[in-house]
């Protein structure tokens, strides 16, 4: 049975997604990359379509459906960027979406998935009622389960912003990706392994779900206990395929304190002028806190998402 | 005497500057093109160095000298873009830049300039303090003065954001920028009759700062008479260049609101995933308040500028 993807499989990954997503763009700043020391390329899918990377995975999963499976629609779990970029998706293939969210999400985030026309099943806010909730919703309607990040067509559509990375920015020393359940890291891991093995790629996580670290660091799946970060779409643990992938082709994964993730985020939107979640900002805290050193290097960093509320910002108003 | 920009003197301009500035990127948003019925390209200069398109115009000029009178400096009146801008490429050239500020500028302007390492002069705010310590300035240092937008060096500066609009999209109907002394509206205007003239150039204005609206309908100069607007850098009066240039190229000039200019400037960033200050929010409010159509064309947007005080945003925390 196959554990990661091909390359063949990313690159059919692209071909299939490339019509519907936008290729965004690489932007950099020369006032963060004299405060670094290095130069740093943002890979900016904050700017994707739903505001996120999550796309890339949820179109390659619904556009890998034979026409039989695909009209029955899709299911998932989530209440964040997989769920919206799930019922975009299947918006685009004409086919429904159901997505599981606990009654608690955001109001803005409800909005946005029912926005994309997924009918929304709410449940109770516990892993039990949320798992039952799906298996009713796939029992009732033959929907096809798609994971948000344990799913090998998602992480192979995670990773073709990785292969876009390396054709926009030559010779890169290293690749940082924030890291939740993994599926971001385990695709850009596995794209670079096989498109630029030179090239380091690495982890950055929240010391306050810190669930990836521990289990690379021991070798074992450590489930994630009680996470609490601002970063709200890295609570999820590693999954049964994103954790070997990310075994065997990330380098180190480094933990960032949630001050280091709010002046990062202040940074990106100070100097490049772009929105970004917590969750986004991870990698250059891990480098603005120095517990990732570029000094002299050349680092494409994933920025994963921009999707904020903007009447909830992390900082307090100075005026 | 020349009254306007060449193509070649933008063409010369465009390959002067290009090796300092960002090429920066166009972006569209299926949402927003729902909303307004057309096709919008939004050619993000708040993504370009120092946060907005002043860059170019200040770059061509300052690399427009001859060594022997670079040497003494540039000096110009700014409490905005156009200051930092002056001063980041006076920083390229490794020349002095003197900036003449009202005592009064944001702490947040005052700092953005002297960070790119120009001699900042403050005055009183009035427009005679401000001619006298820039012509006192000039004398001591023999600086030349760069004006912020009254330069055809500037002017044609401006127009290369046009250009690289045109070739990065195809088949414009219309282009809007916003107006203040209309630098950016001439400068685009000019280079569009001369790239592309059967696309419309539109200028957007604040109501509440309405002299190049006044001005265009009466065909004579009317100046700026106390203008107040969320949109603070277009505060500006046409200058004695750019009127005619305007007059003789662009088709119109609509009015905004400043409420719809704070709904399209958070639309962009809620939608968009970028900021941009208010000033590059007034053409999108012309759409989105039905000023100016664009059902069923495809219309270009000059986004201005990115430089906001976070600390200072224009719409109440509903949370």
């Amino acid at each position: 049975m196959r554990t990661e993807p091909s390359l063949e499989d990313i690159r059919q990954a692209h071909e299939r997604i490339e019509p519907f997503i936008h290729r965004t763009p690489v932007l950099t700043s020369s006032t963060i990359n004299r405060m670094v020391g290095g130069e740093l390329f943002f890979k900016c899918e904050n700017l994707q379509k739903a505001g996120a990377f999550k796309i890339r995975g949820a179109c390659n999963a619904v556009f890998s459906l034979s026409d039989d499976e695909a009209k029955r629609g899709v299911a998932t779990h989530s209440s964040g960027n997989h769920a919206a970029a799930l019922a975009l998706a299947a918006r685009w293939r004409s086919i429904p979406a159901y997505v599981v969210m606990p009654e608690n999400a955001s109001h803005v985030k409800k909005l946005a998935v029912a926005g994309y026309g997924a009918e929304i099943i709410f449940c109770k806010p516990t892993l039990e009622a949320r798992e039952r909730a799906l298996a009713e919703v796939v029992a009732r309607t033959g929907a096809a389960f798609v994971h948000p990040y344990n799913d090998l067509r998602v992480i192979a559509g995670q990773g073709t912003a990785a292969i876009e990375l390396c054709q926009q920015v030559q010779k890169l020393d290293l690749i940082v990706a924030p890291v939740g359940g993994g599926g971001l890291l385990s695709g850009t891991a596995a794209a670079i392994s096989l498109v630029s093995p030179e090239a380091a790629v690495i982890g950055a996580e929240p010391e306050r779900a810190d669930d990836a670290y521990r289990s690379f660091r021991s070798g074992r799946l450590v489930p994630s206990v009680h996470p609490n970060t601002i970063a709200d779409g890295l609570l999820t643990s590693l999954g049964d395929l994103t954790f070997p992938i990310i075994l065997r082709h990330v380098k180190d994964i480094v933990l960032v304190s949630e001050e280091a993730i709010v002046e990062a985020m202040r940074c990106l939107w100070e100097r490049m002028k772009i929105l970004v979640e917590p969750s986004a900002a991870v990698p250059l805290g891990a480098i603005l806190s120095r517990r990732l050193d570029v000094k002299g290097r050349r680092a494409g960093i994933i920025v994963s998402g921009g999707n904020v509320d903007l009447d909830r910002l992390p900082w307090v108003p100075k005026g």
